[in-house]
């Protein structure tokens, strides 16, 4: 690891802790350094906040002159909510830019670098950039698609269960590996799960950690508007609470749901929800990330639809066994195994006496 | 790691390389030492071959005389099919002797180290003792119980299906864990799979790698002697192949077999074979360690017997689906999560694009 690595590492680390925070803006850490020295360090906090860049430039202050600035995201070169980063970076008389990666954005990539390059700063480009893609995958993926990053998150038994033959599923795996799904609710802007589970679960899908943590929008795939009012989705006002349904639901059907200012009824366009459908008015609602926590009839219909990025899925080291006991994805499933959808496995954790493995689908 | 636990981790390390061969002796290494200089390695490679401390001393030759030995093993203090070791390293003069565990039949347990002390030579024990019982693990079960160790063997997908909605299972996992399970073949007595299993894939359960393997006993549970004569397992003599049938199959079922000398029959004392009656059964012919290789029937009747010692499971990171698509472990299943088996994990290994995961039952 070089001197130019070492920095930028520590840029992401920052990025990294504000990950689930600057929705829907990208997680950006910045350092400046000079003759080995940190001057100033600083991180996106928050969407119409100051970007990484300012913060780690104000507290270099005036030492900032002819100092190397590192940067995880290729600074901004457009008047957003806040001026242009690259014109502060010159104003500050920063002589070098390390950048880990160029703006998603394809229409303004690079734009930034040349700013710096023509105010005569020497800027260096893909350092760390793979961490530095990661950490943004989400962004990316919704800037370019418009439509929401979605993760599937499982939790099974080691012979694959996700409850017993007569339906027990609480808990299969342990108190760590539970806490560690708040961490990754707290991460998204939205969770997602089908009808079914909020009439069998009445789950409350909200981030339950020891030091808070953010709760996201949570959304039923309700074609029929069939959740109950008594459910704690409805009777619990702690996030908003989003039914997506079909077109031909009644207004009596909606008026149930109107006592509840933090519930809200988005319709598609026709008579039954897709995962398509879903995804796009949820993009367009400006939601850029999904947790979708099941059943096993949602989780096929989201393979089906090919608009899965990511999968998690705990394995609890027990076995349940039971032909007929559920297993996380349901649904009528492939026929012939070269049909699967392949993915490849990023990152195995132990949590407790759990495991987690991450996968991403093979493109 | 002092230099007590450096000699013994190669000693260690030799024993590892000599699993599986020397069935139904423990894999053992050993090491002489002297001024800091290694003089002697060996270890027991075979049943009824030198054991581990002799092919050392025998290297050492007259310069054992003052060294210290390493030995993963209790030396054994009683004439077997060789001399006792201790007596061995009394006369080669040996000073001091490091032991990683004690022999495993609590009857000798401690005699060997006895059998030292009284002729001066100074004893240490327990270093690296948990590596070293690990190592013989199956041996020690099988030296207390006269049962065979049983590890059941799965491959799923990452929703936990080990097939297609239309039964396609091959191949869930990649080329690397297939030949993965051919070294854990290799490593054990036996493969044990149900008569179902054999009428519907053919399997041929023989070791099949590069540098070759030895083949286990090929045994199937098949209560009324199902097991067609046109199948592998008794068309191809590369292995014996016990079928385990109950009491009542007739003269005449039994007749089919009879022109494959590499075929024998066992029969239990009841009408139907239970998992229990079986393991007994083998445990008396000397098989110390069986391999189960299902399928789902079987998997569960093994672990609703409590006989099971060890999971494997190997996770193929593909999505399958389908409500009907078949799970590791059929059967009834449990009811209550409170009866499931516990397990904890104890090795997590990439393989290709697939994962392994050993796991234990929690005693």
């Amino acid at each position: 690891m070089n001197q130019d690595e070492r920095y930028m590492r520590t840029a992401i680390e920052m990025a990294q802790a504000t990950e689930g925070q600057t929705s829907p803006n990208p997680a950006v850490g910045a350092v400046v350094v000079k003759d080995g020295e940190v001057l100033g360090m600083g991180a996106h906090l928050k969407a119409g906040h100051a970007h990484a860049e300012v913060h780690a430039l104000n507290m270099a202050g005036s030492h900032a002159e002819g100092a190397t600035i590192y940067v995880t995201l290729e600074p901004c070169s457009h008047h957003g909510k806040t001026p242009p980063c690259a014109d502060r970076i010159v104003e500050a008389g920063i002589k070098r830019a390390v950048i880990a990666t160029l703006d998603p954005n394809p229409q303004v990539a690079g734009r930034g670098v040349e700013k710096l390059k023509q105010a005569g700063i020497e800027v260096v480009t893909n350092v760390l950039k793979e961490q530095a893609d990661d950490l943004n995958e989400v962004f990316y993926h919704y800037i370019s698609t418009k439509i929401p990053y979605v993760t599937l998150k499982n939790a099974m038994s080691l012979d694959g269960k996700i409850a017993t033959v007569t339906g027990e599923s609480q808990w299969i795996t342990g108190e760590k590996a539970r806490a560690d799904v708040h961490q990754d609710r707290h991460k998204h802007d939205a969770i997602l799960v089908g009808v079914n589970t909020v009439i069998k679960d009445q789950p409350r899908l909200t981030t339950r950690l020891p030091d808070g943590g953010k709760n996201p929008v949570r959304i039923v795939l309700d074609t029929h508007l069939r959740t109950p009012v008594e459910t704690p989705l409805i009777q619990n006002p702690d996030a908003p609470t989003w039914l997506v349904a079909g077109n031909n639901v009644s207004e009596e059907q909606r008026e149930k749901y109107k006592a509840f200012p933090h519930v809200d009824i988005l319709t598609v366009a026709s008579s039954h929800v897709t995962v398509e459908e879903a995804l796009h008015l949820l993009g367009e609602k400006g939601i850029t990330s999904i947790y979708v926590e099941g059943g096993a009839t949602v989780n096929d219909a989201f393979l089906r639809s090919g608009s899965v990025q990511q999968v998690i899925t705990y394995i609890a080291p027990k076995m349940i066994g039971g032909q007929d006991a559920p297993t996380p994805v349901g649904g009528q499933g492939i026929k012939a195994l070269k049909e699967a959808l392949n993915l490849h496995i990023k990152e195995v954790v132990h949590i407790g006496n759990d495991l987690k493995i991450v996968s991403k689908p093979n493109r």
